[in-house]
């Protein structure tokens, strides 16, 4: 049998599974605020609270790796994960805030289409974050986000090429394409977050 | 009494000290340009001189920490410090750059509050370097910056929703938006140097 | 005589040549497409084609730093050297791929300045990349990339002055900037790449 040389220390992985599960809560934000006939200034409310509670569980990783002498993998691999967790968190932010902002009152529906590879990818990464102790069973992960992030891929191109279609105004071509781009920064996160993991995965084999 | 294991290089810190002085000529320039009556040619010229100036001190940094066996904290911290602070000159100058660039003539008043908060920034940064060495007083300087982001990112939002009122044209907001977001990186930039500080203080504490 | 300390791996330097040599294909694929008369689609599937190319030779790299004990430099420095052309080739296949998906039908001429420094740059880049085994006569490149990377900044400023005089509506401004920034992106990683081949330069030396 192969000895762990280093202890393990559970509540690394609590917090990680903590952190991605704040991004579960955002995914089902976004595809709220989706609805026209939502009341967007509330779903905003509640997705800045989401992140302010995902902000306080990345704090919590870092003074944890600051503190503590012997961690479950390499320190630096921690922070690019906490931190690839959290950029999913803001950029989710983002796109709720610049609806609000922007006061844009119509979405496209082809936006939902991205929403929906966003939620899948949350709950994904939620599901993957326990098997970090073990380190079994992420390959399937990382592949399935991968497929993913190039489905979010060809749906951004989509939505683009529509948006400069002529259907739009230049205005509101402006709007839209800052609130595009920040759900596909977001997927584009979670793949970061993927190849972290699997970089981990690699090193600890 | 605590011993220091490694010997202190003043050098490093007047030079950080340099850095950040530059950082404080760069944010009067921009008050300066926010005057839509002023050259702004000339003031272009010498923001571009002082992000010379910058640039020189930044390589002096690099050199000497290649140079350097022993260094007064990580290799690795310094240069993000380096970096850091060379970044929100790099975004001060593309302001005046874009401004220039884009013949932009009449600037929205609200951005002069950026300014401010800019200004305010360098000067909280210059006055914390010369503390890198003892350590000393820098938490009420990190608080500080992060509390002065957190208004610049109110002041942004509420900048931003102005632009799109549809007060502005499409092509007048496409320019501004632009410089708007330049503001905004330079003072992100500001809370990204006293996040690499507080983790230096973390482990030299 | 100084002795290598550490064993020469030559494959490494081949991968890296191979990598840069993908550069110089992206920037040739950028200067058919600049011609408004050609068949764009059919340069799109090319450059896509280069670019997948490109990224199984990045990921070539990463599995053998991943699987190598010894390297010929620091492990991150690898990493670094690779994402950096791998960066570079992902903002050629962005041009690309934007005027495919916004239907730009007609580029301004000066665009084709940018890509006679990409041209250059990729070339200088596959030549130095050889010689990083010996480390020998890489000053020369760096520093003509950096005269080149100056050169793409004063012809990306004369491009967006240009696109902001007016002769351009908002709709075609907002395709326009997205392409010229790439291209100047591109340029950038360049440099990026320079600058990190300089850090090993005088870490080795």
């Amino acid at each position: 049998m192969r000895l762990r040389l280093r202890p393990v220390d559970s509540s690394f992985f609590d917090l990680f599974t903590d952190s991605a599960r704040h991004l579960v809560s955002g995914a089902a934000l976004l595809a709220e605020v989706m609805d026209d006939s939502v009341d967007r200034a509330d779903v905003a409310r509640r997705m800045h609270d989401a992140e302010h509670a995902a902000d306080e569980t990345t704090h919590q990783l870092i003074r944890k790796v600051n503190s503590t002498f012997v961690t479950p993998f390499d320190r630096e691999d921690i922070y690019a994960l906490a931190s690839g967790l959290d950029d999913v968190m803001d950029h989710m932010d983002e796109v709720v805030d610049m609806i609000e902002v922007y006061e844009v009152k119509v979405l496209p529906p082809a936006l939902s289409d991205q929403v929906v590879v966003l939620q899948r990818c949350a709950e994904l990464t939620a599901q993957a974050m326990p098997r970090l102790q073990s380190m079994k069973d992420l390959s399937e992960y990382w592949i399935e986000i991968n497929r993913l992030e190039n489905q979010g891929d060809k749906n951004h191109r989509r939505i683009l090429a529509k948006l400069f279609s002529g259907e739009y105004k230049a205005m509101e071509v402006l709007k839209l394409k800052d609130i595009v781009e920040a759900l596909e920064a977001a997927i584009d996160d979670f793949e970061t977050v993927a190849n972290t993991i699997e970089q981990i995965a690699v090193k600890e084999s």
